[in-house]
């Protein structure tokens, strides 16, 4: 197994780094409504996600907790609020799960749950417009007096979960209670009305949804103003009354962002909803800001699975560089939040060094936010556990498997996008694709074992009509070497622009295109300032980052040396962890160390785990 | 508790390191003879070899392996050699662990048992003096054709034994079988005569206890002899009919000698063979050479537990600064070595960078081989374990409970010595000893719970008349702040003179000192060229060197970090391991870790153990 040492900086490649954006690329993603997936990796989880996550999600909503029952007393304007603030969020992101899968998995049964809880969500919204289930049943008085009690970011995920029922059924209740909650906010927040800095993002992102959907510009504006709205000191009554600047991400105004700070899941929705509303402006006003926090993420404050947000502390950002692993908090949240905002800047610039992040964060630190059985979550992510943290089958604060519910189901978005000019093939997951591109129909296969194996075959299964554009195949960063071929002939001189092989031609229904990748294992360092990595390493293989756990390596663990002459096997095996490509030291018997994907852990017995691993450079 | 962090080199202080030997000092060991242990550190360890350490051996050597047979089939010359060609060794070193435990604990029944093997041991030699079973049960057409046939190491084990049981009983058989063999071989090598190196030294350091014993000065002439052989190419057929110079320290004439290699057992008693024949001959022809492989010992090879010999190749040295950790060798029997040599090296210079050594070799590496009930031992003394490495009751090479057994019982030894113009406090270890110095006799009495506690008080019980003489106290290289008082008056000017605080007075009976040591813990760095180590810290306390072991860190073992931060508790726990000093981090509790002395390890279930342990500079 061929074996190479790559010095990173947390992210070990950046194709084209230090660019700046080119403005005239508009990607935009092939919805996952019309990608099947068909593989061996992700098919079997969703198929789990339908069957398990979001059963859990609805008993826990319905039965468990009170966050149903906050509507239904809302609703009839008495009783009392159980749970947290924020809590609605939750039912409206399992709403949002619930839509995705409905999509692609239509179920009646499932479809009346949704009506139902739509029913009750709607006999919660006042005459107003308002809707917030905490206020209505603990004093609406208070309501719009605390910028972070989660008014406009429970709205976001209202109007998140509008939008994707509406897509997924045509219905457009929950859409319209969304559209009238945003009414009455826009009728008190604006220009000439009152100052507000939402506390917790996500109204900016939603805005934007909703402002694809009804077209009415009126929605875009009030994301852009409600962005404009920081750093100019309109911040006020945060937590505790206090408002820390650096937490909320109001020290300046966003263009003028240069560095992360504060909570990480705020972050990532804060960047997507700029990056949102710059592309649909179509201007750059964000694109210096962006570019800049975004060097500062992914280059300073990454871990190597792509979380972020490394301290318990403020659920974010600390120093440059500070990324502990036993206490790492990653919080699955804001890793689903970097593939959110890595696809966007992705569809803006045509740089295949935001999928490379996106493509980490996915199958390492959001993927560990789900246990194999699909019924158990992390909302923690550490990179080593004394055996201590397990995933549970809820939180008091759930965001996190709330998260899961709806980002599981929509990965099919991530795969293809299409612009002007060009196909963009972003993800290698075995899959069929319904593509309009140009004015034409194009059915596309992908065929691939890939995380596990880097051969991909992509054959044209149908095309309307011939098509003269690129196909542009994104080379993962990871990748050291690779080769293209078209109907079976090796493609030479290839063009690699930001990270992609472009290929032109006229397409025609039966062209066949296989891309090979070397996938070895790698043995990777972090950069020299992460003071808890020193002198270790990490092992990945293709994007999937490893770890040890200490039930497979009883006798070794707390002595897991690797050095530059360690050799590695690796192999499929079908009956663990719902299938997972294993990897071994060559060493003998005793001293194997034996590796398994870190998305994997914890899904045994209580066990140690770490990532890191004392090197020997002999 | 006090903390500090100390750069050292191995060794981490060293008190007039580069002097070159002073001449004119020439200090007598107080023999343990006159010394009365009587603490509770050391003595539960003297009653515990005598009761069960002795009895192991014996039971060994007369009833499970065929040593002693073979001495009994060499005595009718008749019959199977059983075992190992150097076996004869093992009877004669446990020969002399009786002889130094009858000295103290007189025992007409364990006489009885040497008589008998003494009986033995007398049959086996020839009318011409020559004894080894070896050669006379298979073949003495053979005897002194090969090397490394340890001929001459097993006669130096003889002479030894022969001059420890005279002293012990006034019985000279063995004594004399002893110097038999010697007159055989000054009969066969010699000058004019054939040429021989000896493949183990061993012969060198017991010719000087014929010598002494005997005054026949033609012993030492021998010694010397022996000594100026090497270098030369006379070296010739070795183990397996090959001789590598290196291995057997036969590269260069020993004058010469600038870096240690090969075999560390070898190695040791050569040092210790020409210390004590430049001593006795009164020049200084090896004092250059001594210094330099000291140095080469010390600083580059050498364990913080005083632990010599890193490779199980070549039981010895390899290259500097390589001291793997899991795959240490440091065999007991070289830290032994170290003692022996260490001690004389201090008693021709006055300098007490030696007895750092010796201290360091002998609470930790030696007190390692040895298990707390005496009857298991450690050949091999790894600095990290998987929980696979534990004591036995014997080897098929056995020299290291023997000398274990010879050991032990003669550590009164090394507490005191005297000089023409001083007495000589090294050790610190409850006890009263009789000494004669200058035409005076003195009981000194000394109070202390060393190693667990820095404070020591020195009596002079009774004199026979008053005393002009210096008293010189060794302020170990460990220690950094400490006060001495004489008959309760603190001393200030104090005269430290290669790490001894001299006091000169006149003594006089009831005179009082105490010495006063901070014994803080200490975080121990190793030289940054010990690769092993990089990153990492050990503890120490005094002369201890502490570990980790899994039994007292389940939930911690393999997450065992120290910062510059951490603090220490300490607590005298008198039920775990024979009474230990314990030390845990001052951590919240799932993150102590729980640290006991190195020597101690291995006394319980199989656990995983490790020494040095990763450090965060943060």
């Amino acid at each position: 197994m061929k074996k190479s040492i790559i010095f990173f900086s947390i992210l070990f490649c950046l194709n084209g780094f230090g660019q700046t954006k080119a403005k005239n690329i508009h990607i935009e993603p092939i919805n996952f409504s019309k990608v099947k997936i068909t593989d061996s990796f992700w098919q079997p989880r969703l198929k789990n996600h339908a069957a398990s996550t979001l059963n859990t999600c609805i008993a826990q909503i319905e039965s468990n907790t009170g966050r149903l029952t906050n509507f239904v007393n809302a609703g009839k304007r008495s009783g009392k609020h159980s749970g947290i603030f924020y809590d609605d969020s939750d039912v409206y992101k399992a709403l949002e799960g619930i839509s995705y899968t409905l999509i692609n998995n239509p179920d009646p049964k499932l479809e009346q749950t949704a009506d139902d809880w739509i029913n009750k969500i709607a006999s919660a919204q006042l005459s107003d417009g308002y809707i917030n289930t905490y206020y209505t049943l603990t004093g609406l008085d208070k309501r719009w007096t605390n910028m972070d009690k989660h008014e406009m970011y429970c709205a976001g995920h209202l109007i998140e979960a509008g939008v994707a029922y509406y897509q997924a059924t045509g219905k457009r209740k929950l859409l319209d209670v969304g559209e009238k909650m945003v009414k009455h906010m826009m009728s008190i927040f604006g220009e000439g009305k009152r100052h507000w800095v939402p506390g917790h993002e996500e109204i900016e992102l939603a805005l934007v949804k909703l402002y694809s959907v009804t077209k009415n510009k009126k929605y875009l504006d009030f994301a852009n103003w409600l962005l404009e709205e920081r750093g100019h000191g309109y911040g006020t009554t945060g937590g505790n009354g206090e408002w820390d600047v650096k937490y909320y991400q109001d020290e300046k105004p966003v263009a003028d962002l240069t560095d992360v700070s504060g909570h990480s899941v705020r972050c990532m929705y804060l960047f997507s909803g700029m990056t949102d509303v710059e592309k649909l402006e179509g201007n750059s006003k964000y694109t210096k800001a962006l570019n800049s926090v975004w060097d500062d993420v992914v280059l300073r404050n990454m871990y190597i699975t792509g979380g972020i947000g490394s301290s318990k502390q403020n659920e974010g950002f600390t120093e440059d560089y500070d990324l502990p692993n036993l206490d790492a908090y990653s919080e699955t949240c804001a890793s689903v939040g970097m593939v959110y905002w890595n696809s966007r800047m992705n569809q803006s610039t045509g740089d295949s060094k935001y999928v490379d992040v996106l493509e980490r964060s996915m199958y390492n630190a959001v993927l560990a936010g789900v246990s194999i059985s699909g019924d158990k979550f992390f909302y923690v992510n550490p990179l080593a556990s004394k055996g201590d943290h397990n995933r549970k089958a809820w939180y008091g604060t759930a965001c996190c498997p709330s998260q899961i519910s709806r980002f599981i189901p929509s990965i099919g978005n991530y795969i293809y996008g299409t612009s002007d000019n060009a196909l963009w093939v972003n993800l290698y997951i075995g899959s069929s694709a319904d593509i309009a591109i140009g004015n034409k129909k194009m059915v596309l296969n992908q065929e691939t074992n890939y995380p596990w194996n880097g051969d991909v075959k992509l054959t044209v299964q149908s095309l309307s009509a011939p098509l003269k554009k690129e196909i542009r195949l994104r080379i993962p960063a990871w990748c050291k070497k690779y080769s293209i071929a078209l109907n079976g002939k090796t493609v030479t001189n290839l063009v690699l622009e930001k990270g992609y092989a472009v290929l032109e031609k006229e397409w025609k229904s039966g062209d066949q295109i296989t891309l090979s990748m070397d996938m070895p294992v790698e043995i990777e360092k972090a950069d020299d300032r992460v003071k808890e990595d020193l002198g270790k390493r990490a092992i990945q293989r293709g994007p999937i980052v490893y770890c040890l756990e200490e039930e497979d390596n009883k006798a070794n663990f707390g002595f897991e040396n690797l050095t530059k002459d360690t050799k590695f096997e690796t192999f499929y095996n079908p009956d663990l962890l719902g299938g997972i490509m294993q990897i071994k030291t060559d060493a003998s018997p005793k001293d194997v160390l034996n590796f398994i994907p870190y998305y994997s852990w914890d899904n045994r017995a209580d066990s140690k785990m770490k990532v890191w691993i004392d090197y020997k450079d002999k």
